[in-house]
């Protein structure tokens, strides 16, 4: 007999995993960490007091802000939080490289009436160091660190658990993520092809590399035998309580969190989030040098005109960088990286500019509710649908 | 207080929806209709007899064969099945187009000996008249009608709605959803970007339509208020109970069906099938002419190499069909047209060849089991995952 009360369920974890009672989270959810502007402290602490999982985007600061911005959270929570780096080599790019860029990117820079571009000095401009950002990440003994674009050796992983953070690794498919287990990770973020914002690809090609969120969970959950946070197209309950049903212990998820009121982008991107279709969105190389899903825009489609002209990852982004800025300034989305994921319509289901914590709230009740569904027709009850 | 014995789930059907009642099945799953070969009327009338709903791919089928592979599966079930065919327009390739496609063709062909290749007259060989297969298929009130690659008149709907049948549309994104909602459709299969064989795409572009499963089948399920059938990754009982979760009222599967015993596939195919890797997939459209999801091969890769020669639909299919029949004689997978869905290497966890009511039966199970692991989470008990 299984039998689940309705006070018992109100007074528990809508649905529980080994990862959210780790956590002590209330229901097993992930804020994604964004980089490039939307998650502040007050957004990371909204949803770790939230009894979820808060993120911060650590990747595009330098270590003295990625202590500040930790402190900030810890001023603001005193529940789990994470935060995630990008895992990169230094940048040394050669001129050619990045005046061919330039080439693309001007013409686009002078729409904003901004003079043409020059190569950063030093080069360590063009991205903080990622050895002096993981250095500080480990000082600063934070609950969960999670990693994007490349792996991390054992040694650096064990530095991690000694400093008593558990650490996330993230997988675009079973290679990756068996690179992840191997190197000594606690668990694995699946991102589908349906995810927005950069692709963790580090083996193989991207392209060959967008595996769907339904086809990507239960593979990696298998392979690897850790707990696996599905991400990617995961907008609601159904969506989370689907994640679940594929073997995942959590979802992490981003583009839902794009559009609280806690999340500083510009109010152009959170409207065409809200305003675009299921077929809104290409991944693209062109804005920043690695491939990344967001909304079609003229910065998207004018860049993607001369992909020859595309310097790598970091190059082009920063020095797609002071064009973005103004455009975020004038809030232009014609002119922003519109990160977002395939699942961004389903948000127009909900209030816009939600408070992070009422997001939480909502994904709760929403769980719970496919869960009852759930429960109700494998009882055989009738309903429609 | 929500309740579920274990002698009721055993004796009730694992997980019903209002699909699933409407045709006695005891789970909700339909077999992907699969063009080219797969679904004979053993395989069909297997699934449909294990209650499920079995799919006849009549595409490539003449109006007279279509009505005699209905029969054999009549002879073999008196169980509903469906029948689905490719909306298509009559080609009449120009005589330059086919010789930019033989100019790619031929070398491949070579390499069985054969001959180079020539226009085929009349057109009409290129592929059977939809109309008449359309005609075929009203006159023989199958069950269940689908349609793939286009969008059907509201007349034609009705026509057979009028015969009794329950008609099905294919969508890739919300708007072909609304098409087929507007044109008098009964249901719609969700085409995640993860699926096996032919994308259905009919508005829009191709690479733009490539929606997960997770993110399609809420968006779908909320703009069209149809029963929705998921398909894309799902490849066992956690991937039908996520698509129920999400929304579905159904899963169809093709990518799992092809391995069974019934299922009338070069045993090379089979065995690459299950040898696959997640990343092992490619769409193009270098091999019909319309974008396909397969495991790459040398056919595949060769004939990309000049996509300026590939001719529409469906005249590099039949192009390439001689090509294809030699290697399907020759058991060599190197120039088949290896169709299969990002999910193909879950099947490693069954044993080769299986029975495809064997696999019913397995699927039953899993579905069970996933929902009785959810209503244990659910109700908050613990479990190492």
């Amino acid at each position: 007999m299984i039998s689940v009360s309705a006070s018992q369920s109100a007074a528990a974890a809508a649905f529980s995993t080994p990862f959210s009672r780790r956590f002590g989270l209330r229901l097993p959810l992930v804020q994604g960490p964004m980089a490039g502007g939307p998650t502040t402290p007050a957004l990371v602490a909204a949803v770790s007091n939230a009894l979820a999982l808060g993120f911060l985007a650590g990747a595009a600061l330098a270590p003295e802000k990625i202590a500040s911005e930790t402190a900030a959270i810890r001023a603001l929570t005193d529940r789990p939080f994470g935060v995630n780096l990008f895992v990169l080599d230094t940048a040394r790019p050669d001129d050619a490289t990045v005046r061919r860029a330039l080439a693309s990117i001007d013409p686009l820079r002078a729409h904003y009436g901004l003079p043409p571009g020059a190569p950063l000095t030093p080069p360590a401009r063009y991205a903080p160091d990622f050895r002096a950002q993981f250095d500080a990440l480990v000082d600063l003994r934070v609950p969960v660190a999670s990693f994007t674009f490349g792996l991390l050796a054992k040694e650096d992983v064990a530095r991690l658990h000694a400093a008593g953070s558990y650490v996330i690794g993230t997988a675009t498919h079973v290679a990756e993520g068996l690179a992840w287990r191997d190197a000594g990770a606690d668990a694995i973020v699946a991102q589908g092809a349906e995810a927005g914002g950069h692709r963790g690809t580090f083996i193989g090609e991207v392209p060959h590399a967008l595996v769907g969120t339904m086809a990507l969970v239960p593979q990696l959950a298998d392979a690897t035998g850790l707990p696996v946070l599905a991400a990617g197209g995961i907008m609601d309950g159904r969506g989370m309580a689907a994640a679940l049903a594929l073997g995942a212990q959590g979802v992490q998820m981003g583009t839902a969190f794009l559009g609280c009121a806690e999340s500083a982008i510009p109010a152009d991107w959170k409207a065409r989030l809200r305003d675009s279709a299921d077929t809104a969105t290409s991944v693209t190389r062109a804005i920043t040098g690695r491939h990344a899903r967001g909304i079609r825009n003229p910065l998207m489609q004018q860049l993607e005109a001369h992909p020859e002209n595309v310097a790598p990852y970091p190059v082009q982004n920063a020095l797609t960088q002071e064009l973005r800025q103004h455009a975020a300034r004038a809030n232009d989305g014609d002119y922003l990286s519109l990160w977002s994921g395939q699942g961004a319509p389903l948000a127009r289901r909900r209030e816009a500019n939600l408070g992070a914590a009422q997001l939480v709230d909502a994904l709760d009740t929403e769980l719970r509710a496919t869960l009852e569904r759930f429960e109700r027709f494998a009882a055989g009850e009738s309903s429609s649908a």
